[in-house]
Parts: structure tokens; C-alpha cells; sequence
């Protein structure tokens, strides 16, 4: 028996829908009958190339038959850096539970505040972990164990902290800067003979790590978006000439902003870093919006808070862990907006609203959380095993270890040409591009 | 440079954890350290073997350069079938939008009460659908155009039904039952030298259709559930020798059990169709009970609804669509383990949850929405191209396209050596069996 | 200047709404023009005739200029009873924070499980409390302290148990029996002449107490069941023929069942114990689901566990704590629902749901924790100051001190000539009486 | 039988509570024993006296037997004026709903974007309403009908257009400035002799109108504001001394504030317009800051959009509708706060929340819901009954006519001295004044 992908016959119309059917254009393109995946993805990590993967075959993660820790010697560690995502509690929580019951470590510990409660200089004492303490700490936001962020570079006291504890076991759960710190201190570790495993938990709220299809607590950030979203569109639709606008985090990618545009269903204009966008000019931003208002009265304007940072004269400031420091886009398009409507005596009411930390320290809804105690549990299991300089990340679906350092030699973007943002433009019904010519 | 799986070193200790390694002995199994995934799993549905995937290699979803059908000439009729999922609306509105909008075809109808819309006894008109009128109903739950089960062996009325009205696409929203409906429809319009267009969007709460990870309002489901389980939590907890039972549904498979225990963390024992367990006996569920209550004081048991059928003796009755009609497991575990209790004299308080339909009815959350809106834009996509007996699946993250009589010829059940049942053994710390040998 | 209520003129027509003009006719009033209710209600507990109030003025709650209790003397327990409720844990902790952080008391406890906690066959010692351990209790349903039915009655004990401890501060956190076993406690601890102070702090899912316009809790548990509600339309709605049936909490009164049905607005009829109906004849319930059926396909019912109950051959059973065994009305009405159609072979879907303890094991809404944090905090400053056998209880808007014995004398029950009865009809639609004569 | 308050004795302590035992003092009082509320509220508007109440005594709302208008020949008009607020469509919806249903008016409109909706210059046609448009409105928040500010001002076109629309029934849903509007419409009205009924809702979401103990909405969008304060509070506690700021709603008077305070727990300062403080200074908001921080490493501080105005230096700026322009107080705390820590060289890690519109742009919750169903019908009956320039509010938890005269002539506000801000007091244990002397 055959199965077949039925088709009625030639086709034979142009689409109607503007894509491109060509690669590096810039806008997206359309997909070609011979485009596919395969069904089944399992391979072998074959035992000559062991470890040399390149990407090319990811390992898969779980629990492993022989242990490479005797569970009583075991001190595990686990610290918690940079800013806040929805989720944090449960994979701390999930972390300590599997050690515990299932592997039978009783000497867990939490580092306060990120990196810093390695260092001498802030005299904070690493916190005893348990069930008992942990059992209930997912149902808060936030993490237990406090964060902050850098710091990821003081090396040897780090290390020298995490011996004088006796500590063999660490769990890092991060994003980009706090990774590539682990991998230094994997790297040490290495260097020094030590019998350490550092294993870490990839968090980025904005979604923009690479070799990892979804990052804890983004759905949770993205369902408390959406709300900001359509408490915008719900003012900019009940007042003459509304125009609701709603910054949203992001700084390098735009995934927030086009997974709230897509989840409300309500928003007209999504601005993202990855795609650049003129203000004025013929195929502007402002004449769209005058289109827009003048058709239909209201719009709403979703913007990511790295997008458009061309629009701004660069002073090239960069804050104390060496981000470079984002213009005010928010505010810069609120007063735009505002300007080029007094100049032509045109009336609007624009309503801003940023929804900020509100969306990143809530707990994690049911979703993520089984996420996050999936990520914590596997985490436990490569580093008994004796995994290290590895992430706890999910690709196609499964979880599997990816050598820190292939994740983060580089970042995740929204493809403009990509599925996504074709079904972004489909969903707002936007130009597929506001730059003039 | 090389990314490598670093290991500290030889891992020879045999791991407590209780699991198997090796494969077909109903536990779960270890993994092995060459066990991997391919992380590029794009590949050519080759010209030559076009249509012959066998699964092998599924076609990418998506518009096309050419289209089939001329935008004018297209009716499209949408129907909905089945019990309610969330998500139906945000469905029926992507399909009308993505028409409308993105093609410009400006006839398209809801079909009312599922294929009975489609037979002249029930007197049902089609409905007229276009913008103003679906853009908000994602907001509700259910569905716009109402729904029913069976009848979709009446093949030639609905075929006449469908040529009476000029319909030339039919997008089927439905599960296993309703897509086999669809297979039949699309067979029977092929044999005939129709131009019609049949696709279908699966839908199934249960999560129990193959190929597609993730069927839509699951997760919303599943969400909500988790509310019952917590309550069932609270309520055992906070009084003397309590029992929480919370029947959830799944009849053949126990996702929704087996995902709300994960999402909650409060639950002793999830019981569900794929595993077999005894009721009594040294190693039966109400030993376990005795033990958990001795020992805690409170239990929680999640079970679905077609769990444990075998303990009943059976009647083999069916309901009118031939569904085998099942026992009603919930009540049935709670009068045995009361009468347990009574039996021995001893106090227990048993508090049982039934939350029945209110974990199908309501809107879907904004994750369930934003995918429910690539299902329906790209089923329109897939339609307008040509492709017929097809559904639109999500498989390794991606959409597809999947030949109907493939993805009806088999269901998906939780593999009881796979990893979800590990974890949820894992996060329950039940029995990994509770059959008497 | 006048401030005066204009009419337009004389008002002559006779209003199309059936209600009655005079009283103790099972049906709903008219409003008189002279009916009002005085703006201030200030009032002087008189000197003289202090202590009997007899209801008439009802004395303010709030913290006294002197205490009675040297702080550092004071040993306060808290107990709480009966089934849960929304905001037991703020109340908790309301008291454990206002005593430790006001008053300076630092040595508070903690009665698990009800009475049963001051009695020595359970061999419950008490939980000492402290703001350290309640501070985030208010966050989960239920209560820390556990809780349980009965044993009010075991005087003797109780006090025996709380003057080996040196509790000189009781708080009960109870419904109707709970409050007259303090009330009992209190009368024993006056005979014996002990300077023991006995508070109350009512509980009442059913808001069914006298003397009490608003019970904790009340709120959440309908924001609860208006979910069910709107999940029994959708279901309902969505099928053929279909009837959506909803249980509701409320043995002897119909509250939760009539805010439920005013806070969604799908119901089509709402069965309490207040207002009996018949099932059978041309007035009975059935006739009217017939006609609504047949003009607009479905149907919502909603119904009170404790309506109808003269609709079954009454065998008079009580549960252990003496309570009426009420009848499962609502599996009956499904019954009878799907029996009356099945004799007509006319089609119906009836979708029932019972959430259960779904309603009132969850955390307070923010509304329910500011009432239950100053219901808490008026508890203690009465207590500080030596009040006893009072309760804390909101009337007109204000906290006031209510004689326990005066607010168990009499249950509240929805007054079927009253507003709220009269909104219901309104908001429903139904029939004013389902009686036939 | 006596119902006595009872007391162990006489209270002689002082007690630790430090509040005042004497009025005007700005410092909340004591409560005296002899200070209570009538039990029985009822009253009679004596025949004689009748429309003369001067607010002593309120007259029931609700049906009356006998109405004035003749339902056929009834056109009634709805507008809705000023922000939004949760409930809005609620409103509309009862007002429709029961003058259809239980008066059988079927001629009712409703007015675009507020007053101006009945100008000519806007050109905005009358909105035709009835069962089957405003059904489903109140899921969505905002308002069916549009809202804007002011134009009440301009009584001859508004009353030229009741009277070429032959509307003799107008429901102003709105605030102050609002009901002011409809007061001079209705005095306009009754000096030309017109039979037009003029009935207010009032709407505000600050609470701050007076002869109303609670504003429709009010409940729902301190939940939502209760919310950003929970994610300040995680965010500042999870960093290293974090200071967590939400400013919130509340030009005048800082209910929401103050409730959002009472509904969390978690903050520590709480700025409202009715109290003044002092930033600097030994008894300023950053002394007491400094104290927090050095103790407990984090703070939570909400803050009134109309507090500390007095902080600025005045400029007496006026937005178009006359609203005395307010300085930005949030982003002044933020950058104050900043500023303070720098010039002391010492690390703060400042968390800015202005959740904004997020607090009014959503749909009521079921409480508010309830209410606002209430509110809409009691206004139709009123209105059909012939009363005019009257507000519907809720005083002593009755729904009564107040006229608006009465209503507009003064403002409410949190009294420092009464008992809400006693309890934000205790329980934020912010000091009882931050004024140096």
C-alpha cells in the first residue's frame, strides 16, 4: 500500500500571495513541493566519531545504566544568573528531586545570586537544598537562589570556591554570558584535572539561543504578552483615531513580539531587530499608520525593545556587564507618533503601555513547568553519568546535550524569510517591508 | 574546532535508578550513550519517488509559487466534527482569514453539526462565513459551526451535498473517526474525476493520532487539569487519611493524565490505559495506598478514563458511534477504596474530582491559539495548491503534510519503556508496576 | 439646596414585569417608592444598655486604645474546621502576622485538624506559628493547620487540653456547627471564671450565616464556577439538542448557584433548595426545557446540591456529623433528562458537570485576600482587648463584633421575594414558579 | 435571651498599637466600645419629605408597579464617556437585556466615542442595539460603544439631538465630569418640559466618587494591579538590594493603591495623593528606604499616580479637558531612588512597573460582572419608572437612586485617619508618617 501526497492536478496560477521564490531576498519565500524532513531522526552517535558531532548528531539525553558518581560522594551545586524567567523555580526544583529520590544525593547546595556567591568579597553562604524546601517553590516566580548578573569571568575564585566546598557537581542555569562562564570554568576544571561536572540549563527569555527550539518560560512570557496586547488593542479600539503601542523584551530578537502579535490576533505592526523599518518616508511606518487610522480608526503597534535602534543617533553605551544600552524605541515611537499627528493638526490618542518584568516573573504555567522539570531531571542524569561542558537543551522535539560551546558560538534570529515571520506579516497584514528605497 | 560530549571519565557505577536496558520488557529502558538525533533533518522529497513517501519523508507545509485553484472559482466549506477541543474556533477563523485575505476567495461555508450539516434529513444549511464574522470567535470555546459525531459514511449524500453546492475545497476538522470519514470522501470525489479539494486539520484531546507530536488544545487541556489535580491535592492534604481521585479524560491513551501529573507535582499514581495495574493483591494499587497513606497521610491518583477497564467484567457494550462504551473507572476506585477502608476500620476521606468537559470547553491559551493558526493558514495553503487526502501534522517542530490514510492507520499511546512514562514514574514515585505476579 | 429625586411625572402604567405588590407571596417584589435605607448608620452602642445590643447596633470591630492581655502572657491558638474554603490560609496568617507584628505576642499555635486537635486519642501536638512560617501560605487553598468535621461537642476535653497548654486566646475558623461549638467552649470557660478569649471568624462557603453580609471565600468559589457554567453553554451549545447540567455547592441555600448564574449570563435556569419545583406536569421543568429546547437547541441548567430534594422518596439518612444525606440531584436530573427524551425518541445531549471541590480548594482572588487579611486582623485586636464569644463579621460594609450566640440562632437563606431572586428570574428568564398547582 | 458582646474584664493596658485617641489629628484613630452601626437600615422617605432627602435617606432601587413610559413608544439611548474601566460592556449589556426582556422596548441606540457621538461636527451615526449584538460584549473589555472625554459642555446640540432622535431615555455611563454633563442635560431637559429620562451609571476606576462604596470594575483591576506588585516583589527580592516600583492608577485619591497593597503582601510602602511625604530628610521616604534595605535586602514601593505632586515644583499644567496635568511621580521615585544610591556609592537595583492600561482594558471578572448586571437594570428600571437625574450606586451593599447633584458634589477619598488606611499601615509596616517636622 501506498501513501501518497494527493494532488488534484498541475498547478498551474500564480499565488497571490507576495513571496519570493528565491533564497537571500529578504522576504520569505515560498516552499517547494520537494521541500520535506524526515520522519524518522534517530542516529547513531557512531563510537568512532564519538564526542565529534559538530552538530551533526545530537546525544541524546537520560538517564544512563552505569553512573560515573558514587551518589554519596556526590556535592551538588546549582546557581542561577541573569535576569528572571518564568520557570527558574521549577528547574531548581526538579534538579534537587531527581537527586535526591532518585539518585539518593543528600548534599545539594544553592549559590545566591548568580556568580557573585562564589566570591569572597560579597560573603554569602552557599543555602542547604532539600525537598522539603523545595518542594513548594515552583509555585512562586523568581528563583530561590537570587540572581544577578556577570561576574562569569572571575575564574579562579570561582574555582577556588567550589573546591574549598568540595563541590563536583555544577549546574549553571543561564543564558548566553552565563554559559560561555561555565564553559570557562569547564574548561579550568579540565585543565586542572579536577573530577567536576558542570552541566548547564539554557534560559533566555527573548528565545535566542541557538540549537534549542524552545527556551523555558517563553510560553508563560508570551501568554502574559498576549494580554498586554489586547488590553492595547482594546483601548486603541474604543477612542477616535487609537493607536496602542506595546513595547515588549527582546533585544537582539524580535520572538516575543512576533509570538504576542500572533497569539492576540489583534496587532497591525510588529517591529523586531531583525527587521530594519524606516519612520517616515513613503513606505514608512507613518504612512502606513495614516493608512491605517484613516481605513479603519485604530491600530496597534507591537515593538520589540532592540528594534530600530538605527533610528537613533549611536552613542554606543554599554551598561556595567558590557550589553550595549538600548535607546527607548518605546517611548521614541510613542512621541513620533504623537508629533507627526500635532503637526498636522490630525487628532490621535495614543496609549503606551509597558508591560516590562510583568511578563518574566510570574511562575511558569503548567506547560513550561513540565518543561523545566523535564530540563532539570535530564540535567541530574548527564551529570551522574558524568557528562560536563554540556546544555540540557530540546531540538526536534527531544531532549539532548549540546556541547556548550556549540551553543554558544552564535545566536537564534527571526529568519526573515523564515515560516515564521511569513506567518507574522500573514497574521498583521503589514507591508513585508517599511524601508524606502 | 571540535565540539565534543566531554566525559570526566569512565562511568562504572550501576545507577539506582530502576530502570531496564534493554527493550520489550514493559520498563523503561536506560539511554544509551550512541543513541542520537540528526539536527539537520531537512530533505528532498525526491522528484522520482514523488508521492511514495511511505513516511519516510514528509512534505513541508506551506504557500506555494503556483496555486490549483483559480481564488473566484473556489467555495470552500469547513466542517467540524467530534467531541470539542480547544482551539476549534481559532481554527475555523485562520482557514476564513487566510482565504479571504491571503487569496482573495470571498464563498466560504461553515457546515453545521459536523457531517450531519451535509444530509438532507437534518434540514441544516450551510452558514456563510467571512471576516466580520469569525474575527472574534477565537475568544470562546467550541465551535462556531456546532459539531456532532458518526455519519460520515454517508458518503454519496455528502458527496451530492457537496457537488450540489459547488463546494471545490473541504477542510475536515475532526479526529481519527472523522478523517477516515474524509479518506472516504476524498477516495470516493478521485474515483469520480472530481476537482475537490479534501484536507483535513486533526484534532483530538486525547493527543492520540500519529504522526503529529502535538494535536491542538492539548496543552490548554492539559492546563486545566492541572487545576483539578491541584485542588485534589489541597483537599487530600489538609484533612485526615485523605485520597484525591481525579478522573481525567483519555480513553485509549493517557496524555492528558500522564501530563497533568508532570504539571502539577502533587500526584502519588497515575493510572492509565497503556499500563495494566491490579486493584489488589501485594503489589496491587491499594497496597501502595495503604503504604503512601501510613507513611504521608494524603494521596493523590490521577487516572484516565479508560484506565483499568480489565478490572471490570466486561460487557463489551458500545455507544451509538460503535465506541466501545467504557466503565466508569472513577467512581469504581473510589467506592473500592472507601469500602477498602471501611472494611479494615480505619479512616479515610475521599475526595473525587470529575471535571468532564471543562478542560474541552474553553478557549484555547495563547500557545494552542498561535499553533491553531498555522494549522489553519497552512491547511488554506496546502487546499489552494492542489494537495487533497492530506492533513496538516507538526512533526519534529515543523508543519506538514500527511497523507490521511497514513496518519489513520495507527494511534499513539504512551510507550511504557519511553521516556514521558519515566518521567512521570519518575515525578510520582509510583511502582513502576502495580500488577501481582 | 435640595437634593431631590425627580420623576418626570405621574407614572400610571402598569409595569409588564410580573412581580407582586405585596408581601409572603413566593413571588418578587415591586419596589415601593418609600422604601429607603438611611445613609448614616452610625449608631451609639449606649452605655446603659451595652452588652444588649439584641442586633440592634452592632459593634465596631477595630483596635482599642486599651488591651486586656499583657502581650508577653498571651498564648493564641488558631483552629480551623469543616470543609474548606477560599482564604483559610490568609486568615492565618492575618492573625499570625497582626499578633506577632502589632501586638508583640510571640507565642502562637497552631490546632491541626479541627477540634480533633485539642483531643488526646489523635495524639496531634500543636504547629507552632510564627511569620517565617506563614508568610507565603496564602498563596495555596486550604489550610496549613489541616482541618476536620465534628468533635465541638467534646467540652471537657477541649478545655482541659487548652488550659494544659496556657492558651488564653482562641480563634475558630468556622462555619454554623463550628461557631456554636466555640460558642459552648466559651460558655464553659465563663462558668469556670478563666480569662480566656474565644473569637470566631466565620466560614461558610454556602454564605448561608446570619449576621453577615458577605462570607470569605464566596467570591472565588463563584469566579470558579463560572467557568463551569460557561463550559456547560459551550458544550450545550454546540451539539444538537443539547443540556448542559451544572452542580453546584449549597446544601440549604442556593447562593453560589445564583451568582454563578448572574456572573455568566448562559443559564436558563437555576434550581435551589428555597425555591422548590416540580419536575413532571404543564409548570414542571421539563415542560419548560421542552419549549426552550425546541425554540432556541439548547440549554443550561444549573443546580444547587441541595435543591429538589422533596423530589425523592426520602429515606432521612444523616453522615456521621449528623447532617442531612442530601440525594445526588443533579445525576438525577441528568437521568430523568435523558429518560423524559429517550420515551419521546427525541434526541438530547446532556453534557454534566460537577466540579466539586474544584470551586473551593483554591487560593483566594485579591478581593477575598484583602477581606480574610482584615477579617484576621479585627480578630485579634477584639481578642487583645478581652472581647469573647464574638464573631468578626462584615454588615453594611463595615467590621463588626457579633454576639456568637445571635448569629447561630439563624440560618440565611436567598428570599425568593427578595432582589437577588428577582435578578436571577430576571437574568435567566425562567419560569417565576416551576410548581404546578 | 441577651445577645451580649461579652469581655473578660476591663482592659487597662495600653496598647502597643500607636494610633490616636482623638479625631483630626491625621493619624488613624482607635475605636471606641461604644462606637456601632444600626443593624436595621431601613427607613421610610416619608411621603412629606419626600424628594428632600438630602442624602439622609437613600431611596430604593428596583421595579416599580407602575412605570411611566410606554414601552412602545420608548427610545432609549446609551453613551459611555470618559477612560475605560472592567464592566463597561456589562452595563450596556443589562441595559439592553432587561429594557428588551422585561419591558419590551425594542427601539434603543447607542451614542459613538462618548458625548461627541450627538455632535454634528463628528458625524457619528446612532448605533442601532439589541439582544443579539451585545449578547456576547461583556467577554471583551472596553466598550461597544467607543469612549472619549469631555463635550458635555455642550448642552444645546446634545439636547437638539435627543430630540431630533426622539430619544426620551438617556443612560450616561461615566464619571464626575460625566454626570455633571447629564445633570445640566437633565436640567436643560426639565427647564424646556421634555419627557426624557436622564439616569447615571457612574463609572470610576480611582473609586473616587462619593455616595458609592464601590465603583463597577474596581475589584477587577485591583486584581490586575495586584498582580504587577507580585512581580515587583519577585523581581526586587531576587536581585541584590532590589527596590521594586509599581505606580498604579489614581489621580486623587489612592484606593487601588492602597487595596493592590492589601491584596498582596509584599509591599513595604505604600504613596498615595491623600498622604503626603517627604523623599529626603530623617523621616523621608529614603531614610526609611535605607533602613529597609540595609535589614531585608529588597523593597517593594507602590505608588499613586497623583502622589507627591507636591514634590515638583508646580507649573499647573491642563490637559484638553481641564485635568490638572500631573508630573510623572513613578519615573521621579525611579530616578530619585537611582540617583540617591549612586551618590552613595552603594549597588540598587531599581525594578520599574507601570502596568498602565493593563488594569482597565479587561473584562470584568465575575464579581464585577454581577455587580454591573445589577447596575444596568436597576438604571431601566428607574428610567421607565419616570425618575430622572439620578445615578444608580451601591451604598450599605443596597443598590439606590442618588441624585446627581448629590453624587457630583464632592469627591471620595482614602481618610487617614479611618480604618482602610489603618490596615495598609499595618500591613505594609510603613511608618504612620514620612513628613519631617
Amino acid at each position: 500500500m501506498d501513501f501518497k501526497i494527493l494532488t488534484l492536478g498541475q498547478a498551474l496560477i500564480r499565488s497571490p500571495i507576495d513571496l519570493s521564490a528565491r533564497d537571500h531576498t529578504d522576504r520569505s519565500d515560498y516552499v517547494r513541493d520537494d521541500q520535506g524532513i524526515l520522519y524518522d531522526i534517530s542516529a547513531d552517535v557512531c563510537s568512532r566519531c564519538k564526542g565529534q558531532s559538530r552538530g551533526d548528531v545530537l546525544e541524546l539525553a537520560g538517564p544512563r545504566e552505569k553512573i560515573y558518581f558514587e551518589p554519596s560522594q556526590v556535592h551538588a551545586a546549582i546557581v542561577t544568573c541573569g535576569g528572571l524567567s518564568p520557570g527558574l523555580n521549577d528547574v531548581i526544583r526538579a534538579i534537587v528531586m531527581c537527586l535526591w529520590y532518585r539518585y539518593g544525593v543528600q548534599k545539594i547546595s544553592g549559590v545566591r545570586f548568580g556568580y557573585r556567591g562564589f566570591l569572597p568579597e560579597f560573603g554569602l553562604s552557599l543555602m542547604e537544598l532539600k525537598p522539603t524546601i523545595v518542594e513548594d517553590i515552583h509555585d512562586e516566580g523568581g528563583t530561590l537562589l537570587g540572581s544577578s548578573r556577570g561576574y562569569g569571568d572571575r575564574l579562579s575564585d570561582i574555582i577556588e570556591c567550589i573546591c574549598r566546598n568540595k563541590i563536583n557537581m555544577l549546574f549553571t542555569i543561564g543564558g548566553d554570558g552565563t554559559q560561555k562562564g561555565a564553559q570557562r570554568i569547564g574548561e579550568e576544571i579540565r585543565r586542572r584535572g579536577l573530577k567536576i561536572a558542570v552541566v548547564g540549563i539554557p534560559k533566555t527569555i527573548d528565545n535566542d539561543l541557538s540549537f534549542m527550539e524552545k527556551s523555558f518560560g517563553f510560553e508563560t512570557a508570551v501568554s502574559k504578552a498576549v494580554e498586554a496586547v489586547q488590553g492595547a488593542h482594546v483601548e486603541a479600539h474604543d477612542t477616535i483615531r487609537g493607536v496602542g503601542i506595546v513595547k515588549l523584551m527582546g533585544r537582539q530578537s524580535g520572538f516575543i513580539a512576533a509570538h504576542a502579535a500572533l497569539g492576540s490576533s489583534d496587532v497591525n505592526f510588529v517591529l523586531v531587530p531583525e527587521v530594519p523599518f524606516d519612520l517616515d518616508g513613503p513606505n514608512g511606518l507613518l504612512t502606513h499608520l495614516d493608512l491605517r487610522l484613516d481605513r479603519r480608526n485604530h491600530a496597534v503597534i507591537v515593538v520589540a525593545e532592540g528594534a530600530g535602534q538605527d533610528l537613533f543617533v549611536d552613542d554606543s553605551q554599554t551598561d556595567a556587564s558590557g550589553n550595549k544600552k538600548l535607546h527607548d524605541i518605546g517611548i521614541f515611537l510613542r512621541d513620533r507618533i504623537q508629533d507627526h499627528y500635532a503637526a498636522q493638526k490630525r487628532e490621535v490618542n495614543v496609549k503606551y503601555i509597558d508591560p516590562s518584568y510583568i511578563i518574566r516573573s510570574l511562575a511558569a504555567n503548567p506547560s513550561d513547568s513540565i518543561f523545566c522539570a523535564r530540563l532539570g531531571s535530564n540535567a541530574v542524569h548527564a551529570a551522574m553519568a558524568g557528562k560536563t561542558e554540556i546544555l540540557i537543551s530540546q531540538v526536534h522535539g527531544q531532549l539532548v546535550h549540546v556541547p556548550i560551546q556549540l551553543a554558544v558560538s552564535r545566536r537564534n534570529f527571526i529568519d526573515p524569510e523564515g515560516p515564521l515571520w511569513r506567518d507574522v506579516i500573514d497574521a498583521t497584514g503589514q507591508p513585508r517591508s517599511m524601508k524606502n528605497f
